[in-house]
């Protein structure tokens, strides 16, 4: 339900990254930096390469005309392919797409689009912790009651439990990076993947382009989806930490137990007296839905022969799902810990 | 994606029913309903409750606003009965909603959304099943051979595979019409679910009201989401079960078997003689999506106490997912099957 | 870990009817009152079916021999049939198996299993709602605080409490009978499921068999797993209900809240004052897997044309630990609810 | 069902890491290490720490006891933990598991087990790597016709295609290796996981116990599951990754494209003709598998405060069978790859 979806899950800056735009230019921008690439080793005229860069920088797309393609062709590329052609010069035409296929230009496009957004969540896990470092100033010294298997157990202090959740999102920090690292990777596979297609110069091809949009370099993964399900783990995993704060909270500030509160929000439509925890709720939910699309998602390794388009699609089907659930949680997280406060106990 | 949602997976007919639109004249309708039903039990005046008929009939909502209020309250409940009361004579004003709470008027619409949406999606299954009919007569009577274990067994006849494929699609009609019969009831608790709100005539209102919107009555479910679990089952099935002929059609359709033919569609941008099977490995991939979200919505079943934000939530963010995997899988299914022949085979 | 099966999740009475002599059992029984409905029609000599019966009555398997051949095969039933042909006169021996394949075999077995332990779940089922009624008499009318999204909301009864989980227990219930009914059918297809090695018998031999064993007749659902996959639905979603009657029981036993005491049982090692809830946790950790193993159940819907090995193995590894996590869940609430105790409530 | 695993998924190797004497051998070590780490720091007198190591090494242990203290308290330390004291000299028995509470010496017992379970997956991972090295010498110039989307596309050659298996072979091992070093690491937090009850020398003796075990050093990770998922996800990727291959064989080896062909096994009860690809199959059911347990695992990240009981029963009923997947997958693709043959193909 979008509305549900705009206002209780609202990230309007990584939409912008994930939407059809976004993804259309970056298809865009590695058609016009693959020519660029294949110019600087000879497989494309230098002159073809910038009637190319030229015209791409300056296309308007007919999105009706695309989504038509879309559905006759089941991906984007042969249609936005056809389209870019008709605004080049007639030599320079078959150099478009020189020795690429559709998997080639939307999984790098993928990439690009990820490598904007990794960095974003980055920050946001950044300001989570700064947020965690200035409750520990805050109320780091005042003791709680700790709760093991949902019982009492015994006191431990709020820096304890502040820190608990720090390191958590200190883990999630190190292992994006590394997923990251290894999954932000050019794709250049050409038709079955063996960039035979590029007549020899499929590896310094694939090199320069990397280089070109930023990427890291590596083999064709056209099949072997191992790093991206991976840095799919990770956005769970994020989802999945943020999740554990949110049932922390929801915890702790149940009624009867009053070890925190959150100002503001949570309405009840019968009852005035209620504060209901919503966004620690919220992270519960998200946490539980990235957790079944990332199981879904790695249902997507078996992955058939040289291009699987049912593999394909599913990938497409609960990746952006678990990226969006990661920004938004994130965001929920920030504003649920700017509103929280921990009243101080009588613990003895 | 949106495009890629809109292109590939396109329904109209179902997205009206689903919408936010769809949703909050749902609310509405509980609403207006609600006041008549209590009115005909003696607990709201005939006065009132046609007042509130008469003028929610011609509500005219502020998206806007009521997206705001959802943001703050976690459900948009509380903003719209404020808004719906603001339109009311003051003598009215506190007879809408009276003895109800969020959930019931939340629950209660996606049921009424839900039983518009069933019966559209068993016509969908009886136009598959007339056209698995219609290929059975044309093609019935042809030879091929079956596959077990990937391996090419025996030969059958191709009215033994539309027959295998229509039982599976008759199985899950059944199931829908039993699961369907089970779920779509009315919600009725109030705050607590007891109907104690209701000053000793909830149940009798219940009853009433489940007459007036169509549903069938039931006890309050607010913890006991067992029934719309199982409509979700159920659709998942569908999808899986329409993965089923995907992947047989795709099986079938393989350059060195031969079986079947789809006519128009599956170009590539690298290699013109392609024909792709895209709609067989979108069926595919729904169902394997489906499949996975229906773990994510058996994990709501958890629902902690009086009600639970967290499992609710949940199950909104899977629920309605595996309806539209199940809606525009019919469509697909449908296309694909009206594009389907099955060339001669030669097999002794 | 075996250790922890056994001590947490035992369920002596359930692994008997699952275990490898109960399956084999069951192929075996198949296999005579094959040979018996295949006599019945004329197919098989009534002489060669009595051989049949006489020898599979007093079979004795060498399992070790057996699960060799499964190694190599896949399937236990070639390396089985050979065993019992080995037992019968030579001229009865090809009547062993006649016209079946081991998918036939080994579904109808499971089926017949199956048949044995529906019951016996619906036997617990009747058991916790006695002792829910037990309960509500007992305690019914005390007062408790409601809570709803976590927070105390209004007070209700017990007997509010108690027939709220009863509801949820008869949903599962009403949903088993229908689900059991539909799924517990004979499989009999043959090679490629057009019942074609019956010699236009398969029908009635079908029906025949179908009555022999109890179950119901169907055609071949060799490759239509909706029923199997609906029943796995069921049970998953049993153990769901019985996942939300332990969270609520972990929620109200918490020290701060004190809605509900556990006798016995959940020490520490470290803290001697603590209760743990240790089989309200279990409850919602089977809910939990068995939500998860129901997605992947549903993966298995994706079954290749006339016989998958891989979506048939997915079922089986996934599928019995349903069951099994069913089964132990009851057993484990019986227990839970037998120790349960409600604490007068002190709320005005 | 045991036969079924036996034969199929028989890994004695690795269940000998696994099983209940390797889990309670974990654990004795553990609280051996941990009075000798204890003692080194001064805070058990040294005396204990060797009367405690000798009578430890010589222990002999009643698992019936353990079992009915397990199935008391859910977890079996406090059973083990008072047995252990039994064989003790009086002055020692406080020393042993002083300070230090059931998670601890848990959580750490398996992270010793997996210490030693990683380096022979990789081990296994390497013969793999090596027997796709030895295919391509043998077979890697032959031709073969890949294929995308199902449908046969341009040729490759067989080192194309071995060479994309061995790069996902190697992304796994990567990742594994990554994993492994962030998720072995000493557990060691006390009754609430702040180290408080080992009176300030908890980071001290934390260091010194991972000296001893082999671990890493680490803060207490009680609530902190990342990095134990992480491992999980790393072994369901390669799983899938396995799958990936198993699915490319299975339609390699389908009668009508004849790229493989495997020798040996795969009879059928009913086709004498048939081959099947049963080791092909089962790398895709139990990538399928593990995926979805991947996805429950994940929801175990939801862990309440400073311990979760059913989060981490939840987490026991999943990584487990994740690793035995993982284990008995590899020894199914070194038997499979060993009886894998090209047919040379005749592609023009």
């Amino acid at each position: 339900m979008s509305l549900l979806n705009t206002a209780l899950f609202a990230d309007p800056e990584l939409d912008a990254l994930l939407d059809d735009n976004a993804h259309l230019a970056a298809i865009v921008h590695f058609e016009a930096m693959l020519a660029s690439a294949s110019a600087s080793e000879g497989l494309v005229p230098d002159q073809a390469a910038r009637a190319i860069s030229d015209s791409l920088a300056n296309v308007r797309l007919d999105t009706a005309a695309l989504a038509a393609g879309l559905a006759k062709d089941g991906v984007v590329v042969p249609a936005l392919v056809k389209a870019l052609r008709a605004g080049l010069p007639e030599a320079s035409r078959s150099y478009l797409h020189y020795g690429a296929t559709s998997q080639d230009a939307i999984d790098t496009a993928w990439m690009l689009q990820l490598a904007q957004i990794v960095p974003m969540l980055q920050l946001r896990l950044g300001h989570i912790s700064s947020t965690l470092d200035g409750l520990a100033v805050q109320f780091g010294r005042q003791r709680l009651m700790a709760h093991t298997r949902m019982q009492a157990a015994l006191p431990i202090t709020l820096a304890d439990k502040l820190q608990g959740w720090q390191r958590i999102i200190d883990e999630c920090s190190s292992g994006l990076t590394f997923a990251a690292k290894r999954a932000l990777a050019v794709q250049l596979g050409g038709p079955v993947g063996n960039r035979a297609s590029f007549e020899g110069k499929g590896d310094a091809i694939a090199a320069r382009l990397a280089e070109l949009l930023g990427l890291a370099d590596a083999p064709a993964w056209h099949g072997n989806r191992v790093a991206l399900c991976r840095l799919g783990a990770e956005l769970a995993g994020l989802s999945g930490a943020l999740g554990k704060l949110g049932t922390d909270i929801a915890l702790m500030t149940q009624s009867e137990v009053g070890q925190a509160a959150i100002s503001g929000g949570g309405g009840s439509s019968a009852m005035a007296h209620k504060n209901n925890p919503v966004e620690a709720e919220i992270l519960v939910s998200l946490a539980r839905h990235s957790a079944g699309n990332l199981g879904t998602l790695y249902q997507a390794l078996v992955h058939e022969n040289e291009r699987s388009g049912a593999a394909w699609t599913l990938e497409w089907l609960t990746l952006p799902a678990i990226v969006r659930d990661a920004g938004s949680g994130l965001l929920v997280a920030q504003r649920l810990l700017g509103r929280l406060s921990f009243p101080a106990q009588d613990i003895g």
